[in-house]
């Protein structure tokens, strides 16, 4: 048999999360994954980057007017989760998505799913340096040294993500490992782009 | 070397969860896990006879009247943890317990602080039986048939563990995984035995 190491052998398998339950209660102007930018809806964007990033299982998490969301993600192949608490907030999302993960994992994408400039490229750099064996094990994608999403988490770390409620965000618990993250600086600021008013699709628009 | 299955030569990691934080709130009268029973609070019964079982870590949970708590368990080989949202429910305690779990453990045992009449000896009978390579991975203790507590756990059903909220309980995610369940049946009833109310106080204290 060939010498290899054992992460060698077997690649990472490497799951994605897209959490697209909630209201857009700050949008204003009804939900705001289903209103069109490009002539496709916002959900549609991230889901098909994390697609195309032949992440798999991509599991997505909706609740807020699912039937509609489930019209928008007919045809890809991810799994569908629906979270019947989504009014309880993002964590509640987070949980359901993170027990619905297969045991065979290494790591999982947390994607927002109101992030409409993130491309395969993205995901494919950040998925790139992921290396346990390194210490390499909580991806951040970076731009011009700024932190922002979607963030690659070494399965070590998830039942303490499952453990996130509002008073202990996942950004505190970047913190807590500091000495496991690593960050990859973007050629672009779509890691820093998300969708919260109509000004911000408005400006996202107008970048593309 | 000798010729071992893995499992054989590493023995199985296993830590015990104690979920002491609740407000006692049907008892009626006070602290429940601080009455005495047989001369010591009720909490230092469960929490003696899983220590004295030699699990390690044993992560003891508490919220409610925490400072009091915390006399009760001075001296007793643990780690504290404190649930700041214990009036959310079990779930929020259960969930803090198992983000505390060091990662290399395989299994957990859930206990319930207000089952005195739980020993060594149940635990003991229930770890013993624990054989994930032949697909006993949820261990359930049992008298005449009837299932009580504390339940052991394969640590691949954590995740799905952290995600349980009041609308979907333990007892489902048992049923959801029949297939791994053994059942331990015991030599008497104290795995059906909790304590709820003073009269069930008095009952316990009777059958000593």
């Amino acid at each position: 048999m060939p010498k290899h190491t054992a992460s060698r052998a077997s690649p990472a398998r490497i799951a994605a999360l897209v959490l697209a339950a909630g209201r857009s209660s700050r949008f204003g102007r009804g939900n705001k994954l289903l209103v069109a930018l490009d002539g496709r809806p916002l959900l549609a964007h991230v889901v098909g980057a994390v697609v195309a990033s032949r992440l798999e299982p991509v599991i997505v998490v909706i609740g807020h007017e699912s039937e509609q969301m489930k019209q928008v993600l007919k045809g890809y192949d991810i799994v569908l989760v629906h979270n019947r608490d989504y009014t309880g907030g993002l964590s509640t999302s987070l949980r359901r998505g993170l027990a619905a993960l297969p045991q065979d994992i290494d790591a999982v994408l947390i994607c927002l799913a109101d992030m409409p400039a993130i491309t395969a490229d993205h995901i494919g750099r950040l998925v790139g340096r992921f290396d346990p064996a390194q210490g390499r094990c909580i991806g951040v994608p970076t731009y011009h040294g700024k932190r922002g999403n979607p963030v690659l988490w070494d399965k070590r770390f998830l039942l303490e993500m499952s453990a996130i409620t509002g008073d202990i965000g996942a950004r505190e618990l970047v913190a807590t490992h500091t000495d496991f993250v690593y960050e990859v600086e973007m050629p672009d600021r779509a890691v820093l782009i998300d969708i919260d008013t109509p000004a911000d699709l408005a400006a996202a628009a107008r970048e593309r």
